[in-house]
């Protein structure tokens, strides 16, 4: 499977007063991770919305926080996606410092159209073979 | 179980492009609900730090998102303790919209001591009998 | 002026290493407490943009932090319109702890149309003198 | 004097319903980028705080948004000090698209001592003359 790699530097502002990072930003930066795997395809999200009405918001997460992180350390999230179903796929980051694992995610999201009525409805739609086809493939 | 209710109105600001929650902040919502049921129950976070140098960092999460929210809806989130073990506790977060369960969310914590030499060493320590039944009781 | 008031709870996660807000935080506020004065004037921000497609983007702040808070403390934030231009306005928020100044920030806003095209074209349209006297009026 | 530059992508979750970044983002890397600025001059915040239990909270700060961002965009901020005074100083970011100025900020900040009985008291310190020195280089 295609997996990007993505270095994250954690600011001061990413901590809390443990002086850690608080965990709502391990969310934001996965959710960036993964629009950086299908930038990586040649689906950057921006284009995914104005070409096809596509977003792939999220239906179900899991995060494991093994090792914290503090402001200053340098650490690198390696994505990949794990399974395509029909409209849905599940996504696996793995947030790493140095060798060691520090967090783990899982997450499965859904292939959806926005309506040009507007953001009100949101339908599942089939993921296309040749996205699945472009995520698969090892090389970059 | 004691169980803390909490009314959350969605702004602008917690939504993204496609209108809705960007999931990140429902977390920071949920960090928000476990820290209200402890203070419901007596032990506000600021006062657990100070007095007994005690702080309950997340070790793994896990959210459903079943319905999407949009800003300007109001959501309450229903927060209780599911389980509580020597060191580490799990928590459980309703949210709901009317009356169905829009997000839901699973967590373990775990009771951690700051070391007095600062917030490089974090160790689990045992709960207090203390706390487990006040946040055993039903009433609040 | 229409002044309106909300109070905040500070949270753990609002908070940085040092223990006190992280000050973007405090801008996340004041744009609800701007959006919640023209929700109490009888304009919520969602039916704004429903039913005449306005949006109020901010072109200009600047705030002054007087005194920290930290988590545990709860702060009120007054908020009201100082001056109203053509497509601009002025709005000033005050965030008191007690009786205290904490911190201050100044606002100037434009009344934005978004058009049917999408979010790409944002124009400055005339505010409406209905909007402007209902903000200036004195009782809520 | 020293300048620092920093990309930024701007993401998905750094953008409200209008499809623009939500200002109070800009205010979180404008923090990221005056750390990086110390860091370039030889003082990182993780070293400042570890060895000489200093950090640089703001007072002031004004913001100018010319021209909105969208998810998809890269901007460049460029930092640099324009005032040292005794203990306080002064810093400006300038955020371009391109070769267009996007956003500017200014910024006072305090070079400040935390208390080794905890963060509670923070005391303004003179800034070193090895400090004003470094930052004022042309060279990095």
């Amino acid at each position: 499977m295609l997996t990007s790699r993505r270095k994250i530097f954690i600011e001061w502002g990413d901590c809390d007063p443990a002086a850690i990072v608080f965990y709502p930003r391990y969310f934001e930066w996965f959710d960036a991770c993964t629009a950086g795997l299908f930038a990586l395809a040649g689906y950057p999200k921006q284009e995914l919305l104005k070409t096809q009405g596509i977003v792939i918001p999220i239906v179900d997460t899991r995060s494991r926080f093994l090792i914290p992180s503090r402001f200053g350390d340098e650490v690198t999230v390696e994505t990949t996606i794990t399974r395509f179903g029909r409209s849905s796929f599940d996504v696996h980051h793995r947030m790493l410092k140095g060798a060691d694992l520090a967090v783990e995610c899982f997450e499965t999201r859904v292939w959806t159209a926005m309506e040009p009525a507007g953001p009100e409805r949101l339908k599942s739609r089939t993921i296309p073979e040749a996205v699945k086809q472009r995520l698969s493939r090892d090389d970059a």
